[in-house]
């Protein structure tokens, strides 16, 4: 029987170079899931590629999801006016299901990455947390989490990359990376 | 449709003080099981508590777990015998699953813990990395991860605690945290 819980809902963000950062939003996902409670999840730099994670979440209840960017790796260097348009976009989105209270938590995936390249205002992060009701947990991830945002989280674990495979000459691997 | 991947299996860890080390396991089993993939976890310390990760992982396809360990946390300084003994079927468990051939990927949730609290012998569990087959993936969670199971392991994330509520004098909420 899921029961739901009167959780205060705090500012989570997964930062850092290491591999884990929207696994562990998607692990959180998953066990909130089991208690029953209700999820919207803001890809801000996915697109539209088949990510095994939201092939998974296309197929469970109470949890939903809304993909912005594009296929192609954005250029730091040299951001596109339409990438900057979807990265607004995604955090119109994630600001209209925050405040809709029809989620218990509400993830905003690779938005750390979207406000260091300069996709999104840093303060306008700082200004949706701002405007958190309550009752609603809110996980940021991506690397590059600006020090403005971490001042107002709650919760941030730095995922430090000790080894990874890419060193090696390991590619990503499809069902374990993507 | 789920398709199988050939991947070459790695050996993961996710070590560290931080939040975020059972998520990121969890969240690579949600993508990997998006395409298909077979899972194994092996909980080394979690007991028969109502975690709701494993509430929905009973629901899920293509997933199965083992839990070893009392309700009661373990410790370090007492370690009882019944311990040692759970967490030693836990290790077995985590092999013979392992062998199989039956699961790409094989999670040990805390054997970390496990290992650097005495529970089980470090070396055992480097013993288990060397004898891996090929083809799986091993996924290996908690603190204080040791240098020879770090040295054995391709991939290494250390979650560092950089802000956690805990501090604030917020306990560990349901739905969220476990």
């Amino acid at each position: 029987m899921p029961t739901r819980t009167p959780a205060t809902g705090l500012v989570e963000i997964f930062t850092g170079d290491g591999k884990g950062k929207t696994s562990a939003a998607l692990g959180v996902v998953l066990r909130a899931l089991g208690h029953g409670l209700h999820i919207h999840i803001v890809y801000f730099m996915k697109g539209e590629f088949p990510y095994g994670d939201q092939k998974m979440l296309s197929e469970l209840p109470n949890v939903t999801f809304a993909r912005f960017g594009f296929e192609s790796f954005v250029d730091p260097a040299n951001v596109k006016p339409e990438e900057k348009e979807q990265a607004r976009k995604a955090l119109e989105a994630a600001r209209e299901a925050m405040l809709s209270l029809k989620y218990d938590i509400v993830v905003l995936d690779e938005v750390n990455v979207a406000a260091a390249w300069n996709l999104i205002d840093v303060d306008e992060v700082v200004k949706l947390i701002g405007d958190k009701p309550a009752s609603v947990e809110l996980i940021l991830t991506g690397r590059h989490a600006d020090p403005r945002i971490i001042e107002v989280a709650d919760l941030v674990t730095n995922m430090v990359k000790v080894k990874h495979p890419y060193d090696k000459g390991i590619l990503s691997r499809r069902g374990i990376d993507y």
